[in-house]
């Protein structure tokens, strides 16, 4: 049972129903921006990371040599999949049902941490690269590598504006849910 | 206005009335449990990095040496701190307000990615120092600093845990939020 059941079983007004229905139609234009961005995004960013390679005199450096950009390109993949995915669903089954409340959700609570992980262990290790560690003797590679190392910052700069797109998705497939859930509370009396 | 609020403009019941009592009390208990727990966990895996040092014959290493460890203890610190306060705040004020509702959400999603990324970031360290990696000649410090590693996995898996509960407790907060914002929409009409 959803809102508008409880709101027949309440009473009504026009004004109140014309405010709830361009509430609602903005959330669906944010949730549809926010679910198209991270594809152009996270493609982007995993195209960008896909080809970071550097050769110079003494070695070559791709992505794949480094665990932290593989994930980066994996959860990115993963990431753009997902959210066409979720948006052409999102556009075509209005209003969704609880099981998809449910599964919007989950997979958005999910993939924001999948990506915020991907982001972070990339960034922690773009720093080790930029600044090395002396103690246990890590060398900057960014200081024969820079080119490589520029490109992979904005790659995961990228990633981390698809973050905040995940983060802000959550947040409203989290109100689609739970807005939900209320309803039989105050509807099974 | 909250959901009782909605439940007398809809008319009520004893029973389903006593029902939402012993869920709304399930849930008190749950967050209570989940706002507590990660003191612990987070004053634990924070103990445990701090004392983590090793020296051998050739060097000598501790957590302030390595950036993303040194993020580890900080971010345990905020969480403990704030799930204390939180815990506090929850126990003491009920039923909470909406701005609290507000606070609590924020606070909570932003922790969440906050510890969430300091256990990533030093995961990732942790598998660097344990398996190097030769393109960029990083070497593997756990052959040297074996027990440092270790006692550096159980902070991290120990932060993990702490990371599980704050997942949990963001979804409670959101839907202790979202639950109270769909009230006025039903019930202004």
């Amino acid at each position: 049972m959803d809102n508008t059941d409880t709101m027949i079983h309440c009473g009504g007004g026009e004004t109140s129903q014309r405010q709830e229905d361009d509430s609602k139609s903005g959330m669906r234009s944010a949730e549809a921006i926010l679910r198209l961005l991270p594809v152009i995004l996270c493609i982007a960013a995993l195209v960008l990371m896909l080809k970071d390679s550097e050769t110079n005199e003494l070695a070559s450096l791709s992505y794949s040599n480094l665990g932290a950009f593989k994930y980066l390109v994996h959860a990115n993949g993963i990431c753009a999949g997902y959210s066409l995915i979720a948006a052409i669903i999102a556009a075509l089954h209005r209003p969704i049902t609880m099981s998809q409340a449910w599964t919007f959700f989950f997979f958005d609570q999910v993939l924001t941490y999948l990506i915020l992980g991907a982001g972070a262990v990339a960034t922690q290790v773009l720093y080790l690269a930029d600044k090395g560690d002396k103690t246990i003797t890590w060398s900057s590679a960014c200081v024969s590598f820079g080119g490589f190392c520029h490109k992979a910052t904005a790659s995961v700069a990228i990633t981390f504006i698809a973050v905040l797109c995940y983060a802000l998705i959550s947040i409203i497939s989290s109100y689609q849910l739970f807005t939900k859930y209320d309803a039989p509370l105050s509807t099974n009396l």
